[in-house]
């Protein structure tokens, strides 16, 4: 069975990005408001990180629900995983998520200044300094035949594309938001029409679904 | 955690017939023909029955690959079971779908002409003459926490709308499609509009996927 690396429920502005800029421990998505952008995957039944019962359990619902589905490991940027910038000053920081981080696989945050792995709950990290290509081998080795999330930012994502590496992209752009600067996906979603199928599939809740698969 | 009974990748035609008269061993579905009605869900790259590799990776898609997400249990009627109507000649027939059939789960097949339960790779056949209400409770029980998947046919899936008891359902309309006579659903998806919130999502394969949850 072939491992495919997959980006899902991955949300950009109108404009193509997926935060702003000025990342801080208190924006964690810069000038963006990820309240907005994000409205449509906290509406629905199967959001990961839903406390109370309840939600949604039309089209975005079958989106959300896919998040765990055959994953076996992540990949992020190391954006993603705290607003540090440069060496590590202390390794107290252990991500957003608290002691129950949503993703119950080995992750891997791409970064060049490297630290120990650790594990929280059933989640491990790993700080890996290397091409798109080798942490891909690497994090399909740690994901024992299931596929591979590639999990953000923009940027991420972006090396990933310019390598020729993904397989899937589900991105859901939310048209009325506009962020003007910061971290990039694209221009256009046409962009990727080269080497991608897409279903374009708008949704109630105001978002565009964009579902890509390798020609 | 609520358990939901679901109907997953229903397809009827534009008519709302999940099938036409005159079942029989060569023809499942009467005569409607199939192969028109189910081509969006063979052309998928998750659909349960495919054998080669390949297909899309789309909307269709994530419908498709939904098929046993958290599903412990599914409900069908003797119709999808078999063609053979009345008391049993004999238990020679073990269902259309050979050694490994693809519900990984118990099956209850709904029927007043009942047998002994058997066994086919992971997948175990039940046979129960009961109301829609008890044979729910039956497959709950069975499914251990996780959902129940309520299979068809129209008939099947209409008694448990009369009883109110369905939570979910996928039903793809093949709008091109006429069949005229046979095992109905609905006159009009409309009517399921007072009990259930509907997304009305149509795919570039043809068919018009409605998803409703309860209000």
């Amino acid at each position: 069975m072939t491992q495919l690396l997959k980006v899902q429920n991955f949300t950009v502005s109108g404009d193509g990005f997926g935060a702003g800029d000025g990342q801080s421990l208190e924006r964690p998505f810069g000038h963006a408001d990820p309240g907005t952008m994000f409205t449509w995957a906290g509406a629905t039944a199967s959001w990961p990180n839903r406390t109370e019962p309840g939600g949604s359990r039309g089209l975005d619902d079958y989106l959300t629900r896919d998040f765990a589905h055959n994953i076996g490991a992540e990949i992020m940027g190391r954006a993603k995983f705290g607003p540090q910038q440069g060496p590590w000053e202390d390794h107290e920081w252990r991500g957003w998520w608290g002691e129950e981080p949503p993703f119950h696989t080995p992750v891997f945050v791409m970064t060049h200044h490297t630290r120990p792995s650790f594990t929280l709950s059933d989640t491990t990290f790993h700080f890996v300094d290397g091409e798109p290509a080798a942490v891909l081998a690497a994090a399909k080795d740690a994901a024992r035949g299931k596929d591979v999330r590639l999990g953000g930012g923009a940027r991420t994502i972006r090396q990933f594309l310019d390598a020729d590496l993904v397989d899937t992209l589900h991105v859901a752009v939310a048209p009325s938001v506009k962020i003007g600067s910061g971290s990039r996906l694209w221009e256009s979603p046409d962009e990727l029409r080269d080497r991608f199928h897409v279903d374009v599939v708008p949704s109630r809740s105001g978002v565009i679904h964009h579902l890509f698969w390798r020609k």
